[in-house]
């Protein structure tokens, strides 16, 4: 089983490291900015997790595998925009596609992947605490990210950003609670989140505004 | 007297919560984009505290209330935003006002409260350390709300922003030493914190500028 | 040697305080703001640093000198721009200037005074740590400083900024492996920080883009 997470773990980084790095490229950073921002979106938001549960220093610093593959997938993805652009021109439609997708994988993902750790340190008695919790490690790394690039966060400008990885989160409560074998109550809500923010997308899912 | 800090500390999420509510319907923003800026405004502020002070998981996450009040004054100010627009046209200015004041409540209780949670926590030796907590309690969840909106935070361009925060915490701290009964210990640098804010607001006090 | 040590940490302290009220007063900030401004680049890096170490309270509240050279440092410089302006007019490129080369001393001691903390607290197995620590400690001040001006961090937009400080922490765990004198083990690589930033901005070293 710890397998299976570490290998949700590996997949989860290198999408938001290459989700990242994609719109970091777009942005037209240099090779070290693409390899920056694809590293803090890896994982910002599981540093934020950590501090916010005391769980320090944080995971990402216990096995460098981890680091490897964001820094890694950021590298290849710079090298194959790169060659690409020689080959296509600019290329700035497709990355943005790499990035909504990736970025709804590692959402599902780091949202689910978040909660497990809390719950693994103990908190199985706050369901607030862990809902935020899922929300924080699914949404840090982009937030950072935004704001790092001087943009607003996709947070508050995606459709149903933020509710997609609450309704993950909750899904995953609901899964824990009826124990559920642990393989499918980390791919389902994961699954749910990346529906979600494909049917979002596509369907341009509005909420409603004050005027 | 518990209980009355409960108030207070109602209060405070409620003014908030409310202020960057307002502000996030101003900027247009969906349903649950002001709702997530007011629970961010209202608990911003006390998860750095909680953080900076090691006192984790934050508060915040240990008593349903508070969260729930946050939800329900952003909510409740949505609809009535909402419809008022329907009768009286764009409100903007009344929403600015709003923000305004109920921003300068919250400060003046943030920051008490603040100081009053590091006291509680034992840190009653370091003037600096509870200078800091009582105006990061009061300024960071206006900071954070700020960012995330793509503007300079208030704290900088707000005239006597944190200046008056820090009054209001030496003022605290005066009254502590003094022995003051907690009421008059809490009630009375909020005030003037609100007051100075309004001042500052109404003669439009300004600080000299190097050129 | 604390004395040493001391000596470098109140350098890196000024030269950080400095710098920024450089650029908050190139930016026409009031006094407060210059000062706040200051003090966030001089213990924003730090700070985080302590969170991420889970050395809290953190270090900077628990000796006033330091605040009091941050503070003392900006409103010194504040007070001398205000003078000279009165004198030789706007003097923008001037304070570029002091900000650009306080900053790269600031970058270079604090990457080395970071890791010396992180060793000092008994982490010295994790070289994956260590070098974030060095690099966070030099970087945060910067980047919370112009998160908060509205501007996009140096960090991504400076030439050879983060990766500047990377090299400086490579060559101090080199030089603390094979046990050179502290003395050597702190200002080698700190000096190398700086003449890299001065080499990268003055020979305006670019890294490749992807197009």
């Amino acid at each position: 089983m710890k397998q299976f997470i570490e290998v949700l773990e590996m997949v989860a980084v290198a999408s938001f490291a290459l989700g990242g790095a994609a719109k970091a490229i777009a942005k037209r950073l240099d090779a070290f900015g693409v390899l920056f921002i694809g590293v803090v979106s890896a994982f910002g938001g599981g540093i934020i997790r950590d501090i916010v549960l005391d769980n320090l220093p944080p995971v990402m610093f216990s096995d460098y595998r981890y680091v490897a593959m964001a820094v890694f997938s950021s590298l290849i993805l710079f090298v194959i925009a790169r060659i690409l652009h020689g080959k296509y021109g600019e290329n700035v439609r497709f990355l943005s596609k790499v990035n909504n997708i990736l970025d709804a994988v590692g959402l599902g993902l780091f949202t689910v992947l978040g909660m497990n750790t809390a719950l693994n340190l103990g908190y199985s008695d706050s369901v607030l605490l862990l809902l935020f919790v899922g929300a924080v490690t699914g949404v840090g790394g982009g937030m950072l990210r935004d704001t790092m690039l001087g943009e607003i966060p996709s947070v508050l400008t995606k459709h149903v950003y933020v509710l997609a990885s609450l309704t993950g989160a909750v899904l995953f409560l609901v899964l824990y609670h009826f124990g559920v074998p642990e393989v499918f109550q980390t791919l389902v809500p994961s699954a749910v989140v990346v529906l979600l923010r494909i049917l979002a997308t596509y369907y341009k899912w509005n909420l409603p505004k004050a005027y």
